[in-house]
């Protein structure tokens, strides 16, 4: 769920493209940060990097009073990466499902001090999985 | 060539992920503003849309002095739609190559009025056709 | 209210001080073009430039999962402007008031087609004194 | 100087007034950062919290190749704080000044661990004094 900010929009009224990347982090962020156990998986947290991103843009977003729901969850579990998946999407009145775009970010983890990357553990893991689909 | 402003950076102090597509964006904006042609191809600076975009990660973005290069090129040039393709890359004094990171965004051209998707004329595949690598 | 984003935080980890102008934008614009009854007083929403700001900052905002709260309300009506004034602070559980900042901004009506100001009239000051404290 | 991206534009085609702020913070770290000397007065660049800022905005500024110049003077030292004056203008080929704003930021240097604030050193007040117009 994020709701749009004015400056969020462009000069031709639309929620930039550039800014569709920043609500998907910031809702990875929610779920990295915030909603995932913290206990032995801080280091998603602390000290991920994105190595790609991709997404596909469908409809325009535009300013508005109501948050943009955005569904995410874990659709890769690499040895040393993981990927999130993302939908923007609206469910409207008569069940029809409006969807905005789709994305994906594949994440690595890193040493917090060193930059370097880093296997996932054993808990990083379990919490990952938690998120699949 | 795209100078790193201070506001750049994220809590990491790097270029934050979400910015280098804005970086691509002014990139892509120099292109189709300035430098393309204009007769016969303002559409490209008034109404395009992206529809599609991908970038990979490979080195971390800092705040400096120099701008960083970015290499551009038109990658594909379809009916109703074009690639751009990017690379900010420096070329070190001995030779080498440092790569920060490859991306392609997929452009489509809207009507500006009704924010259609239309196909691209004519002059408009011809000017596209000299940024083709 | 405004919910920072992660993207709000600057290299030392703080809501960075340009962002601030931005939640006085955020806050304004909901005023303005949400909140303001909107019968004859549209031209609050669709053409106001800022000619004015300041702001006074006394605490480091943070990234946090509840909104900074903004309260906002007009204190001054002259005859082509308007002040409106801003504090962001916390009222905490044993109830002392923890300010992060204040400020003002001075905003003038334009004529949206030429761009040249004009004087409120009369709905548009009587819908701003509803928001005088 | 400083050259506008088109992502400065808001949904008014504008540099948005968020941003200009942004422009005086790019400017002020290009002196304190990179010009200027480093020996002793490494404390301006690592740890100065922004406590007052106002902008007198006189003009619209908009997406153009020319970067907008930007005159920056120290025009207060105190004890534990110092003021920045900033003017954005264009020199006109025929000797015309074009103001597009005026703004002023009151700095204070902080202790980089603690946070807290702390008095300027005499090698500070020095440097400093070189930039009083």
């Amino acid at each position: 769920m994020l709701k749009p900010r004015w400056s969020d929009l462009d000069a031709y009224n639309h929620v930039n493209n550039v800014t569709w990347l920043e609500y998907l982090q910031e809702a990875r962020v929610d779920m990295l940060f915030v909603h995932a156990p913290t206990r032995g998986a801080e280091g998603l947290a602390s000290g991920v990097l994105v190595v790609r991103a991709e997404i596909d843009y469908r409809r325009t977003m535009h300013f508005r009073q109501e948050p943009y729901p955005i569904e995410m969850w874990v659709s890769k579990i690499g040895g040393a990466s993981f990927t999130i998946s993302y939908e923007i999407a609206d469910d409207d009145a008569d069940g029809t499902r409006r969807v905005y775009g789709q994305a994906s970010t594949v994440l690595a983890p890193v040493d917090p001090v060193s930059g370097r990357p880093r296997r996932l553990n054993a808990i990083e893991r379990a919490v990952l999985s938690r998120f699949v689909d």
